[in-house]
């Protein structure tokens, strides 16, 4: 397994003397890392054209002009073999619905049209009619045997505004025409919406490539609906192997992710195959290659889960929760992201302050509400690889803390002086680890700090 | 029943024309919100006392001095009448362990300590021992038959540190000495950190009087923990009666209830009984007595808890989410936390912005983790009074938006400029109803909105 992605950055390149700097070739320029993503290829058998127009919403009246990307992901043949993972939420968006009913119905699939702006979500019309009339825009533009069926609709951006049906059928053909089989990147910029970079990641395994892609930034505007993450591949993976894998590697990665805890109404994962590339048996993929398989679509996962969380709304640290020695995986994961959803430590580390009082205080509360029964005396928590508490008592001097507080410094995403880093994210991370001793499953959370940029980005509308 | 409360202003003092401002007279002074205050006596048969001192904690090595206040609450008489809720967190501070094994002794009880500063959680040393001392250093000054056990410590304050037992017993006979069975400001005020306001509510039930006092506003200093509460009442209830009263205070109440989700390691709760008001009937207290005992019990709590979500860090709108037509009385108190502990939603509420997309999509994200399986088809919210949404889409025109807009505004608890306003707290609300039309339980949740001044206050220590 390769992972297609630059080299990051090991550390702050403002903490390096000038001459190291000027080496330090992972902090690319945003030309830099555009160019490194653009030569990220599709996978053999895909292909995607996108295009961009004006329209006028009709819940603003007429009178302002809004700007709707549409992306199509087009297979040159259809596909039965495909997977998705949708939000929970029990208010799910129009696609989400059309969505499932494909999955259930099992027709193959031979592309999916993507819009933002608007998420047609609780809109006031008929949704799943607007989405499937632009499937069927779409199958019409591509000239598809399958027709609507073989389209698959998402949309994410406002949340209760109509689609503009007519204008997105319009535009179709224009998408249509810009069909190409070269970078992927085009599609992975053209379903941001306040994403402040693409996120493209690939990896490869079992003689073929595993290309993702995701949009997800928090909610910029008000009502914007938040996470949409793509898998295509070559690899032929029969579909009923690939629903339990995609589930499973979801819940490792976006299910163990989170900006603000809140859980948007179009959340969607697709992975597509097409089939180029077949395993080493007669039948299709052997045990070892579904494995590999299985590892790759995971890391693929992870990465851009962490490239979602990384690209937060207002984030200037990550914060990874490795959790060990748990007696389940649900609760390693509930415990991280107890520790990821603490308004109170999330401030914390924003502020660059080793407050470990805060990241034991929050995991003993979801201890407490969800496991009281479980024995803590062999607990055991460190931040930034120090230890700073074990057996019911905090073990942390001054030297500690001050190793601590270089350790959320280094770890920020700006520069000393507050400013963005440029492109592309890095793997800096506010390390903790929470050590149960209470059994043998694990997991890895991540989660961005709370800081006023955020709430800038989602208070400042109106006031 | 009647309430012991200033009343309060119904509308915000700077949307008043001048003259009807001058004339608002509940929008009082500090002088005279506190004189109101002072006038709320202690029950008969308690006497309360305070003290405070400088230190220096060992952890400061020595070099810098911090000011602990001492609390004496203590009975006439010794009280085998008393009950308390304590937090759930799995490593709750080490008078939290002390004060179960006190309920679990049911030895009669005949004084109350309590030490704000240094809560007593996690710290190096024997963090009970440490209390038992001060328990005994209480028992000596008030030279109480019990000794220790007849005390029951509290305290709140840094996570980590050590009491300074040796300062606190030599300043126990000077709150003893100071024990007056006047005010209860006092207690109330002694205990307080860095709560803006003292928080102190008294209501009258069978015959006598319940008092109620609590500190907590989220945990402005680092490691501060959070919530105290005291209810002092003349009423003789039996401890039987009493505890399982008190829980169903705590959960209809403070645990419906939550600044930042955060719940401390020394949250608690506690009921003492002075026993000098005797029910009708022979045995004790009658079915309606005890029923108007626990109503009345609950009321106190419900607004006490109010009390300390208006004084949360950086609050400047209280959202109040009243849930009905629920299958059960846990999911509709689950439904209202979701919506106060979403930072987006909390967000928008701090801008003004009648942003109802993200309330709907808290609500579905949380019923979707809990209970996907519920019918939504009869689901309907309101915002300030207005239908927003009903049979899975929005029912919000311009005029609506604006609407909701002013009911933001005009419950803000800061005047137009943002300032705050002056005691007492009002009881604005930001009001949210959730019909899920599934079910025939309700809850009341009380919430705060998430704003810059929350984030500069647990992040801006030392960036």
């Amino acid at each position: 397994m390769r992972t297609g992605l630059p080299a990051l950055c090991p550390q702050p390149p403002h903490r390096l003397p000038a001459a190291a700097a000027a080496r330090c070739c992972a902090c690319l320029s945003e030309d830099e890392y555009l160019r490194k993503l653009d030569a990220v290829s599709l996978p053999a058998g895909f292909r995607v054209g996108v295009c961009g127009f004006e329209f006028s919403p009709v819940e603003l009246g007429g009178s302002a002009n809004a700007v709707m990307n549409l992306t199509l992901i087009a297979l040159d043949e259809p596909t039965p073999d495909y997977a998705a993972v949708f939000t929970r939420n029990r208010f799910p968006g129009a696609p989400v619905k059309v969505g499932r009913r494909r999955l259930a119905a099992a027709a193959p699939l031979q592309a999916v049209v993507v819009n933002n702006k608007i998420s047609n979500v609780c809109s006031a019309g008929d949704g799943e009619a607007d989405s499937e009339a632009v499937c069927s825009g779409a199958a019409d533009a591509l000239g598809l045997d399958g027709g609507a069926a073989a389209v698959l609709p998402l949309s994410t951006g406002v949340i209760g505004w109509r689609l503009p049906v007519d204008r997105m059928i319009e535009a179709l053909p224009e998408a249509a025409a810009a069909l190409s089989a070269g970078s992927a990147l085009p599609a992975a910029r053209s379903i941001m919406t306040t994403d402040r970079f693409p996120k493209l990641r690939s990896v490869s395994a079992c003689g073929g490539t595993l290309v993702g892609f995701a949009k997800g930034a928090g909610m910029i505007e008000p009502d914007m609906a938040t996470m949409l993450a793509f898998v295509l591949t070559d690899v032929a993976v029969p579909r009923e192997v690939m629903q339990p894998m995609l589930r499973r590697a979801a819940d490792a990665s976006f299910n163990a992710a989170s900006v603000d805890a809140d859980q948007s109404t179009s959340d969607s994962l697709l992975c597509l195959s097409s089939r180029r590339v077949r395993g080493g048996e007669s039948g299709g993929l052997s045990a070892a290659e579904c494995d590999e398989f299985e590892r790759a679509l995971t890391t693929l996962c992870e990465r851009l889960a962490e490239d979602v969380v990384r690209n937060g709304e207002g984030t200037t640290h990550v914060i990874r929760v490795r959790v060990s020695r748990a007696p389940s995986w649900e609760l390693a994961r509930g415990v991280g992201k107890a520790v990821v959803n603490s308004p109170l430590f999330k401030s914390a580390v924003a502020g660059n302050d080793p407050n470990v009082g805060r990241l034991v205080s929050a995991v003993g509360s979801y201890l407490g509400r969800t496991a009281s029964e479980l024995c803590l005396d062999d607990c055991s928590m460190k931040m930034g690889g120090r230890r700073i508490f074990a057996r019911g008592a905090f073990d942390i001097d001054s030297a500690a803390e001050d190793a601590i507080h270089k350790h959320l410094l280094d770890a920020r995403l700006s520069d000393a002086d507050g400013a963005s880093l440029p492109y592309p994210p890095h793997e800096r991370c506010v390390e903790i680890e929470v050590d149960l001793g209470a059994g043998d499953a694990g997991c890895t959370v991540h989660g961005s700090d709370l800081t006023h940029e955020y709430v800038s980005i989602n208070a400042d509308y109106r006031s």
